[in-house]
């Protein structure tokens, strides 16, 4: 690093090495995160989730006591190598088993991945044994090496508008029909102990140039991470560049009739210390841009506006675009802290 | 090849390509042809049976109508490079998931086929890039691209003991306390049809320097390779060696009670056009030697009699002493046709 401003490093004079980026979430949103940022650099790492209890990964989870597999297949896919084998492989993890027979609807990776836990037990080497095998420059890691159970404080399950009931499991939050207040991580230990992060994972975090949060289901894929201590206080402290991305529409379910900047403001209470550098959003899907702004400022964040969602399938971003915008947003860095 | 005797390449005067080696069985016995030729050669070819209808391949076959997998995984495990990787994925392969839930009793290796073979659909690119995987120098082909169905005529069922009945799958024959008499192959379509070989191992056969047949079961893992006409026209019109080898203790169920000569005359009855260059057998699994020359020379065979077991587990041979014996096999062959 040739120049420091702040105490942050300058991304943009360095030629020793790539940007070291780091991509927190889960799902399809962590997709669009690592697609994005590959565009940029060839060091990416995915921080995943690891509280699925539904589909392919929560049958593995239940039958075997692994870890969901799933997301971390999806960040493998979306790493994988542009090279015929990569490809291969990558859509021979993504094949999914039709019928109605005891395989039906189990993903081929996550087969895959419940061999090889069982077979070399710790995950890290597990996934970057899968990152060889599809090409991935970058690494995988879970946020937690153990499987994650999840509870929310939800509203408006009742007649009373304010009540307040706990519901448990990554798909009931996901679904419920009322309002999300507040989600809560545990070990599976059944004695309520918050889970301990994956060292590996907070380490990337440390040593990253620039971090990304989101998008994704926000209570479900995105918050977990800042609900894991050692990789929240990582969040808080790392001197990387703290990007949020946020959705181009709000999740049925968990986030209904979420308003972009009510997705800062739950973050902000599940995270209170972390400051975040710039919230990036889709220019379509903020009807208020001012209260946008104002929101994100309360985190120390810029706001940007773009059109990054595909004109073809409006609920995905657009992998070049959202890069360019991640691009952006790390060029004027150094203004915001002059 | 500088030198041919009776039309039939010398392999010991051979510098410029390793021997051509095609091991044709399936199942515990292939593994013992295939872990001894890899020491004589890094180009072995398995061609493996494709009848299993039992354990975790039926289960797939039923379920995904799909190659029975298992005998093509444990070839590919018997030919996986020694190396760290191809040693982790060998091991990853064989491994079963244990319990009782839907995955129970499957290998990862199966699983993997499997989905190999929904994406790619060719099973001899399948098994190409399993073998690229598991660091196979050599090639895994399938006797046929399509799973077979077996019958088997059986005696001693009934109360007339000449009284002859028509058992179906190779589980079925390979444990009936009957008397196998004759197998048949069909394709799995109802019509009766024999099965078509894959060309490329026709194409195996025909090319080879050394094929070997044997050891393993002998009606529901040997013989099924001579009831696919293609193949059986390749191993009888080959220029390669033909090497068969014995089994050091007769199968319970399919050949409890066989003679090592009755072995050989079984297979000559499948087969009856074909001729066999040498009859490898241990020393202690043969009681009557003098029978098994008589019937190894039948078929134009000389017999070969060494110590192949392992001492410390009777029942399987020992790769290093059956390399020697085929090695020995190998040698001796430009005396007999001088």
């Amino acid at each position: 690093m040739s120049v420091e401003q702040d105490g942050r490093p300058d991304t943009t004079a360095r030629t020793e090495r790539p940007l070291r980026a780091v991509a927190l979430g889960g799902g399809h949103g962590l997709q669009a995160s690592l697609a994005a940022l590959r565009q940029l650099t060839s060091d990416v790492t995915a921080v995943v989730t690891v509280a699925d209890d539904g589909g392919s990964s929560g049958r593995l989870r239940r039958e075997l006591g692994m870890l969901p597999p799933g997301d971390l297949r999806k960040a493998l896919a979306a790493l994988s190598s542009a090279d015929t084998s990569g490809q291969m492989w990558s859509q021979v993890f993504e094949h999914r088993f039709g019928g109605n027979g005891a395989l039906a609807g189990h993903a081929v990776g996550n087969l895959v991945l419940a061999g090889l836990l069982e077979v070399l037990e710790d995950p890290v080497e597990v996934l970057d044994q899968a990152c060889c095998l599809l090409g991935v420059r970058g690494r995988v890691l879970p946020m937690s090496a153990a499987p994650v159970d999840m509870e929310a404080d939800v509203t408006g399950l009742d007649t009373d508008p304010r009540a307040i009931r706990t519901i448990r499991g990554q798909v009931a939050i996901a679904s419920t029909p009322g309002r999300v207040k507040e989600i809560r991580l545990f070990t599976t230990d059944g004695q309520r102990k918050q889970p301990i992060a994956t060292p590996e994972a907070v380490r990337a975090v440390f040593d990253a140039d620039v971090v990304v949060l989101g998008p994704g289901s926000w209570f479900t894929s995105v918050l977990p991470h800042v609900m894991v201590p050692e990789l929240r206080e990582a969040l808080v402290t790392t001197r990387a560049h703290r990007l949020v991305v946020l959705n181009l529409v709000p999740q049925p379910g968990e986030t209904a009739g979420f308003s972009p900047e009510q997705h800062l403001h739950v973050l902000s209470q599940h995270a209170p210390r972390l400051r975040v550098d710039a919230v990036l959003a889709d220019t379509a899907s903020v009807p208020t841009p001012d209260r946008l702004r104002a929101a994100a400022a309360e985190l120390g964040a810029q706001t940007l506006l773009d059109q990054v969602a595909t004109s073809a399938s409006p609920g995905r971003h657009e992998p070049g675009a959202l890069a360019a915008c991640l691009a952006a947003a790390l060029e004027r860095r150094t203004d915001w802290w002059r």
